[in-house]
């Protein structure tokens, strides 16, 4: 018999998991959304197989959490008993220790599986409608397995990720997930808005390139979803802001200072990482 | 009779501009290098017509300066009395108070024309392997007048960028030049390399995607130049690093106090500008 998954959430993230599920496998996809017309968007296009109910619960084999992390935990408390024996829980949200601390414990109570997820790939546009079949093609997945799952039903999760077309699965723990996404999103998140923040921003145009565009490209950012982010992920974010303070400083100031040999070593030391671990 | 134009410095911008004058004009392009295989190899491609020599500055009409701001200026200087009255002298460096206030008063006292320029176009990889005929098509081309030129000059100038594909040419002053840049190029530049100091940046690979390469795309950078560039230019990039150090304190404070309502200001405001501005 096919397999179910349902996906809660079909914004660019979750529309795109319906799509990949659809084009790369053969499993019925049952999609929800709080925002109806979308969801009958997501079957018009065939993106989904089904809009789903409370009711279609029992018979989902997997289901992919793909909503900001309060209301990822907040659905499964409120729909556990509905849920099918030995289903498999799993997300999409950008911190893990949240969500694990949360629904570890609901899951091992109910007989149910928790492997936390994080694909690292996005579009600075949102919604159901910038959604693609091909987004994962390639990107990194992260996986957290938790004591609600064992090492068959992560190697079921890697296999299905797979399958869509993600080039690389990582396992992690959460704490490692979270403040590794705090250096490779959150903080570039964080500075580019930071960045734009500049009295010459008003006037950069026909002043800037490249550079400029990558640098302050992530400040259009959805302040809702990076609000409650960074605030779950403050214990590894803050460090890391610290960090770039720290070291933006030391540039500063062997500028100021006219200090040619400090600012070289500095810029040296930069590219040579870049070069190293770029 | 067909123009000539001196490029002088054959790196990637340098070279770009001589394979676009090439490509897109009839000008003669006699080039400068101080490595004689790289000027050779350029001949060899036809990116230039022939490798230049101190005589023959005398038949140039235009002379382009493409190397770091003070070996620019000192080229002029050693060969003040090689030039043809009423040779034109352009340049495309980062920076253009430094050029002006050197150059301005050696062109005047000499009967040559002086207007600065700055090319918003260029890449992670230099030297003249990577230059490329199309590096202007679309780009913005910054020209600085000076006291040392007409306003018939800069039409001949804007005329002749124009010709070789920039999409946009931009005039303005010394100063104003030197503080956009500090915000669109330089700034980019330290942040890029700060950005990367981070501890966790020695374990980033499989954790990281689109924004992480954005924001430290740059950190990949020519620590020769940009020393010069940053130092030369303290006056108004010290302030840009100061701003951003900032405002990343304000997102810090909120985070750190979980104070949801100003982070959640702070990041729609960041969205906002990116809309308004970006």
């Amino acid at each position: 018999m096919k397999k179910k998954i349902a996906i809660v959430g079909l914004g660019l993230i979750g529309g795109s998991f319906a799509r990949a599920f659809k084009k790369y496998t053969d499993y019925t996809v049952i999609g929800f959304n709080r925002t109806q017309s979308t969801a009958e968007k997501a079957l018009a296009d065939g993106a989904i197989d089904a809009i789903g109910t409370p009711e279609d619960l029992k018979e989902v084999d997997i289901v992919l959490l793909s909503m900001y992390p309060k209301v990822s935990c907040d659905f499964v408390e409120k729909h556990m008993e509905a849920f099918k024996p030995g289903c498999i829980i799993t997300d999409d949200c950008g911190i893990k220790s949240y969500l694990v601390e949360r629904l570890t414990p609901l899951c091992q109570a109910h007989g149910l599986y928790f492997v936390g997820g994080h694909p690292m790939a996005g579009r600075e546009v949102s919604g159901y409608k910038a959604s693609d079949a091909d987004l994962y093609r390639g990107a990194s997945m992260l996986l957290v397995p938790t004591e609600a799952s064992t090492p068959e039903i992560v190697k079921q999760v890697k296999a299905m990720f797979s399958q869509i077309g993600f080039g690389q699965l990582v396992i992690t723990t959460p704490e490692h997930h979270d403040r590794m996404i705090a250096y490779t999103s959150q903080l570039c998140h964080v500075v580019s808005s930071a960045y734009i923040k500049s009295p010459s921003e008003l006037e950069h145009k026909g002043y800037s390139g490249g550079s400029y565009r990558d640098l302050t490209r992530v400040a259009y950012l959805n302040e809702t979803m990076w609000t409650e982010l960074f605030i779950e992920n403050k214990q590894a974010l803050v460090p890391e802001i610290d960090e770039i303070i720290h070291h933006l400083t030391e540039y500063r100031d062997a500028i100021a200072a006219e200090d040619e040999q400090t600012l070289f070593r500095l810029l040296k030391e930069g590219r040579q990482r870049k070069e190293q671990f770029g």
